[in-house]
């Protein structure tokens, strides 16, 4: 932890949905937590909602993931939803070098991208908690407020491992699909595919499945040849064409991301998430790519246009750019350092087997941000992987969510785990929806008991 | 946590005591745990026995602090005479920055001290026990060894932290003598000084309190002349004569550190910890401070000789060295920078009025060290201050301890608060000895029941 006295800058009022309304505010914290070596601060951002709250309240505190804060503040309508029923004072903190919340602007300089890491974000939700204990006790004249963090996805990770490092900042947490054991020798690397593959295949027939199969053969046999790549590239709507080998690579990476997040945010309702998209996104795309009669990679063509064009806005495919919008640089740095979660796939119906290189992945990462490291497991070292004790943390995983493999997925004393069939990645934090699975609804209720209890034994 | 394979040096044996064999070993480890700025890495020294290790075994680690390890281990008996009886492996891990774990060397430079923090050396710690777990796994193919912390003083809050931050690395932990509360807003800044007091007076009639309290005057006015500050340095056989007001306030800063050792440090029997001393020291001090027909201050000098040349070895008193071999200018940037722990002084029996000023101290770390701190409550940002949840910990305070004030007093589920009447700075560590009071006689079989049951447990 480290100085500097606490700022507020300066304060903009946003209505994002009507229900959804916020103050942006700003706090400066220390880039380095750690250290006394470095003397600099950056301004965090984070948004306040104040409507509901009553002294001595709880604070509900999102730990905001890889992205701008916004998004997350429009896609956890849970809060927003359960805020009045508690007196909550709702605040979404942004992660640090995300959003607009960068300690030293665009760069890629290793010693400026250094403090990305998720034990400097922490400690920066820390710090914005302790000032804000101080200013409510202020201005209220209460009893400290309890502070119950909340995440999806990484940033469920952070809301559980929040609780783990600073107990007495959080007094519970609820960590939704967060895949805290998706690090090396905690999870099986195939464990993430074997899910999504059985999404893709109970959602509709074999034959789906069958044919994204088929298309790994096919794309390496037509792209064998310039004219191959030229046409392939016409046959897909792909921006530019593909001209070299390892644009072929970035194309076949680029359709596992698309499978991915198809299942990730495989909701019952029609979402924007990750991507414009129907209800029940892999059914949609599988209808089209299960088809029969038809050469597979047209097919592919046709049912791509569902994931990336379902507005009807989109002329072509560019899959330069980033599948989403969540700083997919400062991500893949993370997870070059210690977010390291080996990925593999095992030959399958749907997949041709591709092993985990942690060599050949080290490399890549040098190339990217001339930064290698030695050993994998840094993430288990910081947070204990499955020696560590959880205690008021709820976690909550969809199984139909490919990262369920690596959640936790077994109670053990105030260590909740909630396993929600038919959800996808976070389902239960989104807002209520007619269309949600029972049981999502029903562990929302329970999460709310969960909380009270929390809040009033406080 | 940060990169860098591990990496043994080399190992020498040495034997202080018959009964306290170790091995020398060296880790390499970062310098910074927490950013990726920095690829550095230095030698962190630690001891191991395995004398009395049997596979699967818990391992009892003492987590280092102000000092070379050296120290501790020899005077930690309690874990030396329990771990045959555990079948324990051994070790005493050195805290960065002292004894020979020195990233780079002895330097003053700001930009180097930086990286002397509780946080890091925790994560030394927690990256030590991932190697030691890896290595002994491999050795005997048995089940992990559980970890059971040990520490006394800032050791014991290290200990205790280990415990809180580090939950998957280490399942329990004794923190002996750990002022935890010793921070701003916590503990009030005169506790201290009010437990030394009562340790003086209780020790002996009120004569020497009295007397002690006559001295304060006393030496500011022999010292207002430089005939009187020469006088005054030959009464007491200082090494160098007193020639400015500072040097007066360092005398009198001394003799507070002075007393408050001899409380700290007043066992039952001879000990050589911070000093070599007789049995019962506050007594001795006090029975040649507290008698009358002689000017108070010929009764200090003599009654300081008991301090300074029990072993009739010094010729003079010098008041620039430290009055502990414990790295006092390491120590100080620490308590400059996250260890702040308020001290004042009500007017009383023995002291006068001295009231705690942050501002004055800010000013005197950055005269030392070139730093300015803005904020008291880092330690308290970091560790949690009274909110923080301590598990499996076992909290020792001897009553006689100044710094039982500040300590954990209170047992709250598996956080174990033991008090022990009659004893002082963590007795209960040292090795059993018969005049240990049965208070600590008993402790310390409570304390083997419960590392029982956490290691079964297991």
């Amino acid at each position: 932890m480290r100085l500097i006295t606490v700022l507020y800058l300066f304060a903009i009022v946003v209505c994002v949905r009507c229900d959804y309304v916020y103050i942006t505010k700003y706090i400066q914290v220390p880039v380095d937590h750690f250290s006394f070596a470095k003397n600099e601060t950056f301004k965090l951002k984070y948004l306040v909602n104040d409507t509901y709250w009553q002294n001595s309240g709880p604070i509900f505190f999102y730990t905001g993931n890889e992205g701008a804060i916004e998004t997350f503040a429009q896609n956890t309508g849970f809060i927003w939803e359960i805020a009045p029923i508690f007196h909550a004072y709702i605040v979404f903190a942004e992660h640090r070098y995300y959003g607009d919340s960068i300690p030293y602007g665009n760069t890629s300089d290793p010693t400026h991208l250094g403090y990305l890491t998720s034990s400097q974000a922490l400690a920066d939700f820390a710090y914005l908690i302790a000032d804000l204990q101080k200013s409510l006790k202020h201005n209220n004249q209460g009893a400290r407020s309890p502070v119950i963090a909340f995440g999806g996805s990484y940033g469920g990770m952070l809301a559980a491992w929040m609780r783990l490092k600073y107990p007495g900042s959080v007094q519970g947490a609820l960590a939704s699909s967060a895949p805290i054991f998706q690090f090396p020798g905690l999870t099986k690397c195939s464990k993430f595919n074997e899910i999504l593959v059985s999404v893709f295949r109970s959602s509709y027939n074999d034959s789906c499945v069958r044919n994204i199969k088929k298309t790994w053969k096919e794309i390496r046999d037509t792209t064998a040849t310039s004219d191959g790549k030229i046409k392939l590239s016409s046959t897909l709507k792909l921006c530019n064409n593909l001209t070299s080998t390892e644009d072929v690579t970035r194309l076949t990476d680029w359709l596992n991301d698309v499978y991915s997040n198809l299942a990730m945010v495989n909701y019952p309702y029609p979402a924007n998430f990750l991507a414009s998209l129907p209800a029940y996104p892999v059914r949609e795309f599988c209808s089209r790519m299960g088809k029969s009669g038809k050469p597979v990679l047209d097919l592919l063509s046709d049912a791509l246009s569902l994931y990336t064009n379902y507005t009807g806005q989109i002329k072509c495919i560019n899959i330069n750019s980033s599948t989403n919008d969540f700083g997919e640089y400062l991500w893949n740095y993370q997870a070059c350092t210690e977010m390291i979660m080996p990925m593999c796939t095992k030959d399958n119906i749907m997949y041709e087997a591709s092993p985990w290189d942690f060599d050949k992945y080290v490399d890549s990462c040098y190339k990217t941000y001339g930064i290698r490291i030695s050993r994998d497991d840094l993430a288990i070292l910081e947070y204990g992987g499955k020696d560590a004790l959880y205690t008021n943390v709820i976690f909550t995983n969809g199984l139909l969510d490919p990262w369920s493999g690596g959640g936790f997925l077994k109670s053990a004393s105030s260590a909740y785990a909630m396993l929600l069939p038919n959800s996808a990645h976070h389902l239960d934090l989104r807002a209520s929806n007619p269309a949600d699975p029972d049981s999502v609804v029903t562990a929302r209720q329970r999460i709310q008991d969960i909380i009270s209890h929390w809040v009033r034994g406080l």
